[in-house]
C-alpha cells in the first residue's frame, strides 16, 4: 500500500486544514499540488481521473477517490490515521466536533469565503471594485457568524469544542485566516477569537505557518504582526 | 433511559429529513414541534434550554443536547439507532454517504434554500416582490447544482451514492422538495432527478408524505401530481 495521494492548493481553506491535520498526525502523503489559479482542476482529465466535482482538496487512496474535506477526515480517522486527540473516536466526544464541522459550512465558511471573494478575488479577476454597500453587507453576514464563534463556541472554553485542540479549531482557523487577504483584521472586534487563534497557531506550528505562508505573503503581514 | 426528545418543524428541510429517517429506522422519539413561524426558537429559554444556536432540528438525549442534522444522524448511528442500510457502518461505504452529506451544504442545500427564500419566504415576510433578474440569478445558482445531481451523482446509479436508498437521498430530496413551494418544478429539466425522487418517495412512504404534507399543501399540488 502506497501513501495516499493528496490533491490540494494552499490557497484553499479546507486544503490548508487537511494539510495541517495530516502533518500533525504524522501521516505520510504524496504531495499533489493543484494550481487553482491556472485552472488545473478544470480539465477533462482532472474530472475523469482525480475529482469528478473538479475541486480541491481530494484524495486517492490506492485507487479509492474521495472528495470533501470533512468526509476525507472521517475516512482517514476510521483507518486509524488521525490521532484521537484531534478527532475523538468515542461517539459522544466525536459528536461535539461533528456539530461544529456541520455548523461551519453554511455559516462561518460560507460568509468568510464570500467576504474574501467580494473584496479580494473578484476585483482581481474582473478588474471591478465592489461597492461599499456590498462590502458592508458581506461584512455584516460574516460578523454575524464571528459573533457566534466569539460568544457561543468560545463562551467558556479555550478551544471551540472543549479544552484542547481538535480538528474543528483547525478548520475554523483556516476559514478565518482567509479574510486576512481581504485586509480584514478579526482581532479588532473579537478578543476571544484573537486569543484562540494564537493558541491554535501555537498548537499547530510549524505546520500552521507553512500552510499559511502564501496567506501571510498576500496579506503583507507576517504571522507575528497579526497574531 | 427515555427516548430522545426531537425538536423540529416540518417546514425545515433537515427537520423533515431526520423525521423520515427516524420513522424509517423505527426509532422512538418524543415529538417536540417548534413553530418557527411564531419565532418559538428565538426566545431566551430556547437558547438556554434547547439549542444555543436557536435553530432546528436538534435533540436532547437524556440531557445531552446536540444540534446539526448530520451530526445528530452520526451520533444516533453510533448508538445503533439507524440501520446500516440507511447509513453504513463500514467506513468505505460510509465515506461515500459522507461525501454527499458534506458536499450538499454549500451547493444543493444553500442554493435551493436561497431560491425558496427569494421567491416564497421574503415576499411573504416583507410584502415586496423580487425582481425577475434576482429570481433568474437564484435559479441559475440552483440549477448549476441540480445539474451536478443529474449528471454526476445520478450519472450511473439509481440512488445518489449507489444502488439503494441511503440517508444522502433523503437529505437531498427534502432540499429539492422545498423549491416546490416556490413553484419550481424540477421535473421539467431533470428526468433523472424526477425518476430518482419518485424512487425516494416510494422507498420512504408513508413517512415521506407525512413529512411533506405542509409542503404539498403550500405548493397546491398533491404528491401524485408532482411525482
Amino acid at each position: 500500500m502506497s501513501p495516499i495521494k493528496y490533491y490540494y492548493d494552499l490557497m484553499s481553506q479546507p486544503s490548508r486544514a487537511l494539510f495541517i491535520i495530516f502533518r500533525l498526525s504524522g501521516m505520510p502523503f504524496e504531495d499533489r499540488v493543484v494550481a487553482l489559479r491556472n485552472g488545473e482542476h478544470l480539465t477533462d482529465d482532472f474530472k475523469r481521473d482525480i475529482n469528478r466535482f473538479q475541486r480541491v482538496p481530494c484524495i486517492n487512496d490506492n485507487g479509492n477517490k474521495l472528495a470533501e474535506s470533512v468526509a476525507i477526515l472521517r475516512y482517514l480517522s476510521a483507518k486509524g490515521k488521525i490521532p484521537e486527540h484531534l478527532y475523538p473516536k468515542y461517539f459522544v466526544d466525536q459528536s461535539r466536533v461533528d456539530e461544529f464541522l456541520e455548523w461551519h459550512h453554511m455559516s462561518l465558511r460560507l460568509t468568510c469565503a464570500m467576504y474574501f471573494r467580494t473584496v479580494w478575488l473578484e476585483p482581481l479577476l474582473t478588474g471591478r471594485t465592489p461597492t461599499e454597500a456590498k462590502i458592508e453587507m458581506m461584512r455584516m453576514h460574516m460578523e454575524r457568524n464571528l459573533d457566534v464563534v466569539e460568544e457561543v463556541w468560545l463562551e467558556s472554553s479555550d478551544f471551540l469544542t472543549g479544552s484542547t485542540l481538535r480538528v474543528a479549531d483547525i478548520f475554523a482557523a483556516c476559514e478565518i485566516e482567509q479574510t486576512r487577504m481581504a485586509d480584514y483584521d478579526v482581532r479588532i472586534k473579537y478578543p476571544k477569537i484573537r486569543a484562540w487563534l494564537k493558541r491554535v497557531r501555537q498548537s499547530c506550528n510549524p505546520h500552521y505557518d507553512v500552510a499559511h505562508e502564501f496567506v501571510y505573503k498576500i496579506s503583507g503581514t507576517g504571522p507575528q504582526a497579526k497574531l
